[in-house]
């Protein structure tokens, strides 16, 4: 066989990154990158309104111009690569990050009208200004459709598909009513580069399909539009709008177009795979299989596990979604996550800065915190800063510490937010484990498994398990490079896939029985606080507290007094 | 009556002040200050030991002098002071700060044996190394003198005399043996200035004896025997150098020395009055009487009320003590407190220190905290950083925040533990009328009372209360001079007195009609986590985690594994 690239484009939160991938043997040979351009970092704000985030989609096809360029400019400079070389294209972006786009398929966003109009940008997956709609969805189903629930953890999320749509038709009706329909941006970016040009034409893919919009082949696919209509008839109507299938990552969505083949110097009609979400291409770039938990551990967290289909699954409530083919085709897909992982520490570094510029940053407080030992502060917290997606799947939560003296120090309370977050992680494992999951291997990707050693550390000791860093810095790209090598037949399935071009281990963090003794307490006390402040259940709870603070603050900030 | 002059020494945690006061007037016409010199900013502390806090006694000595000199000398620039002028003396100073001295008097500090063991200085009021001790006695009383705990709240403080003393018997021997008896700084500092040599024939106040010493005629003035050797033969012995009688600050403790008359340049023979506690000489000085609550607003808080001793008290569960004569001759003296006020700040601010030194100042976060509106920041707190004195009267608690997100500012969280202060401050003005003493006025003296706006208004606001800031700033010297007065026989009571030299209001703050009701809602809110976090009842509660988290990390510094 002669020798190929495939080329993997990973639309994240900041940035596109797009990397050009040996397709024997998983080698990155180019990469580039391209920080969005609007708003902070590339997400929209509103003032007043801090649950909002969007993006506007002129920043992805600048990114995709700018980030292939250089990734194609990169590894031109390899003696072995030819554009001819390419075999296949594979995309994964954030989500759910549906965007509304017109009957032409174009956003509704590169409109004059609309192009300042958050409303009519990309709602991006932190996104969380759907809570009431979410709310309400979750309500429905609860009472007409309790199956769709049990696939995803018993809660629908205000980060997801049909919360966003339902805002928006609240809020902004005119921009819903301006729709033709909604499309996931993993499955825009396959679009774009397809020449898709009627909406009804764009493949969607299950991995977003299923895990953030309700989509499972059981019941037929999508929501049914008699559930939506009791929702809200604009629903029904955009329900109307979506294609009966979803396709998994082993098909194609199209061909590449002449003009951007043109464009980037590459030959036309190179297969684009049906894209996916970022974490889920990410745990196929790391390696994942039956018994591996992947874990991307980013400004946000990802827990992935994949389940063999002749094997049966129970619901696992809590997790995001189970999802046949979600993940990997031939596999239930198990997504679960941690809404704030990075972000936490980053808030306290960059909103605390505790002592200032130089004492304030992640070195001096990680210097610190290193020589602290577990259980030392007498701290402990919660990392719910932005909200719990597993395994409450509750956006109202919010961020707690305990145990501050007089005596507290910036490096400890850095310390504790770290412990904070692992004790999040654990809480999941432990839930995979509850239901049958075996947990054999932990594999972790993403800039902090990569960058971290004390967070990775604490993560090993409280998790009291090896966990295995995988060696590539873009395993989301390199898994959408993966799915563009399969859907392009140059490999018969993923398992040949990955056993040829998955990242390998780079680092191994082995638990330090000094320590997990210690953090197996701790962890109790966690999770009474974890249930104490996020389940109804327990008596002289405190289950609406933090829910009670957030409803204060908004009729405050709106000029309502709250009664 | 020729004019007269009266002089008041405020022995306090940093320093000490000495003013000089026109007798008639109450104006202040001389002033001295001395930072004590030992330690840091006075107090000495033990590395690993946060619960640990000393002072040196040769620091009240130095301070005396340097003071009184320093306030002395001003006041001669005044045309109408002499020296002959000088009628009576009186005498504050924190506690319960109890020293172990000699058979003659002296404190074994002063011996070259123990002039560097901290076990041998005063043990300062916020010292809680003894809080196991404390919690044996509590339980003891329980068990045999139910009525003992029934005056002070239902819990012994590690913060209190015997507390104090049995934990120098169980950790330091050696030193407890060596002493012949234990004096409050309140009562030695007195003795001190009129020469009382033997410690038999120190006078001891009633201010502190009964509020931190179990003293109370109704059983015969300090626990008996036989209830002390229950918890420790040596308390007992202990008890068998304490007097049978306690005195109220309208008695004199004796003469100034000709001694300290040369030193000074007074005349000999000065009344010195019987020494009390500085939050109750500060009530004294700001005006106490019955229905009017004095809160003394510094680094911790200080509550008074008095009652008449000819109407009825409840026992009041919480309360640091119930005392005849502890504060007013004449009257029940009921004192509550806030373990920290200032002080939860001040580490805010020192240890935290956001932005650096220049953004992290008070003077910055409160500019930032002035532009939040109350309840917007969705951010609440327990103010238990340095424990709970009232109404839990629990050291083994400590410091909450929550509510915190990804978006949350520093001046958010500097305004969230003001408002925490002031929750507190609420908790327990409702305990006091909840048992029947109705809170007619609020008055506020210190530091924080008079130089701090935004949280003053919180506190009105909060408190839904009008608070009158006294004008002076000395209020505690103020009331030792008023003592010194009275026991001189200038006066011929104290409500004589404190209509002449009282001090008068500054300035009023007033509730803001807008913010009482979001803050009547936070209180519910504040309440709910006081209970589940404070008291044993709640099902599910919390009651043990603060501790659990405080005996783990005390356990871990000792290099034990905490099972």
């Amino acid at each position: 066989m002669s020798r190929g690239c495939a080329i993997g484009l990973d639309f994240g939160t900041n940035s596109v990154r797009a990397v050009v991938v040996d397709a024997d043997s998983g080698e990155e040979i180019g990469t580039g990158v391209w920080n969005y351009a609007h708003g902070e970092d590339g997400i929209i704000l509103k003032s007043g309104q801090p649950l909002l985030a969007r993006q506007h989609p002129a920043d992805y096809i600048e990114g995709l111009k700018c980030s292939l360029k250089d990734a194609l400019q990169e590894a031109s400079g390899c003696d072995a690569f030819s554009p001819d070389a390419v075999v296949g294209i594979g995309v994964d972006t954030t989500g759910s990050t549906p965007l509304p786009v017109d009957s032409g398929g174009e956003p509704l966003a590169f409109s004059p009208e609309y192009c300042d109009n958050p409303d009519a940008m990309a709602w991006l997956w932190k996104d969380h200004t759907g809570y009431a709609e979410a709310d309400c969805i979750t309500r429905a189903a609860r009472r007409l459709r309790p199956d769709f629930l049990k696939k995803c953890g018993g809660v629908y999320s205000p980060e997801w598909f049909w919360a966003k749509a339902l805002r928006c038709l609240r809020v902004a009706p005119e921009v819903f009513d301006s729709a033709f329909t909604w499309v996931e941006l993993c499955d825009w970016i396959p679009a774009v580069l397809t020449g898709t040009a009627s909406p009804d034409d764009i493949k969607r893919g299950v991995c977003a399909a299923g895990h953030k919009g309700m989509y499972n082949p059981q019941w037929g696919g999508y929501p049914d539009e008699e559930f939506l209509a009791s929702i809200d008839p604009g629903l029904a109507q955009l329900r109307r709008t979506l294609p009966d299938a979803a396709y998994d990552i082993s098909s194609s969505a199209g061909m590449l177009t002449s003009e951007w083949a043109r464009h980037f110097g590459l030959a036309p009609g190179i297969p684009v795979a049906v894209g996916a979400l970022d974490g889920h291409l990410g745990a196929v770039g790391s390696g994942i299989a039956p018994g591996t938990l992947v874990k991307i551990m980013g400004t946000s967290g990802c827990d992935m596990m994949v389940s063999r289909m002749d094997e049966d699954i129970p619901d696992v409530p809590g997790l995001c979604g189970i999802v046949p083919g979600g993940i990997l085709p031939g596999c239930f897909g198990l997504e679960a996550g941690q809404s704030a992982l990075g972000d936490i520490y980053n808030w306290f570094v960059n909103s605390l800065q505790p002592g200032g510029p130089e004492a304030g940053t992640h070195q001096a407080l990680t210097r610190g915190a290193e020589a602290i030992l577990p259980g030392e502060s007498g701290l402990l917290g919660l990392d719910w800063h932005n909200g719990n997606r597993t395994v409450l799947v509750d956006q109202r939560l919010s961020g707690l510490l305990l145990g501050m003296t007089l005596h507290t120090t910036p490096a400890q309370i850095y310390r504790a937010l770290i412990e904070s977050t692992a004790f999040g992680a654990r809480m999941i494992m432990e839930r995979f484990q509850q239901y049958g999951l075996d947990v054999e291997r932990v594999r972790a990707c993403g800039g902090i498994a990569r960058k971290n050693p004390l967070v990775m550390q604490i993560h090993a000791d409280i998790m009291n398990r090896e966990i295995e860093v995988v060696r590539s810095s873009e395993s989301c790209a390199l898994g959408a490079a993966i799915a563009g090598a399969v859907a392009a037949g140059r490999y018969e399935c993923f398992g040949d896939a990955l056993a040829r071009m998955g990242a390998t281990t780079e680092h191994v963090y082995r638990p330090d029985d000094a320590n997990t003794g210690v953090y197996d307490r701790l962890f109790a006390i966690y999770s009474r606080l974890h249930d104490v402040y996020g389940r109804k259940g327990c008596r002289d709870g405190l289950y609406d507290v933090m829910k009670d603070l957030l409803s204060i603050s908004e009729a405050v900030k709106e000029g309502i007094a709250p009664l």
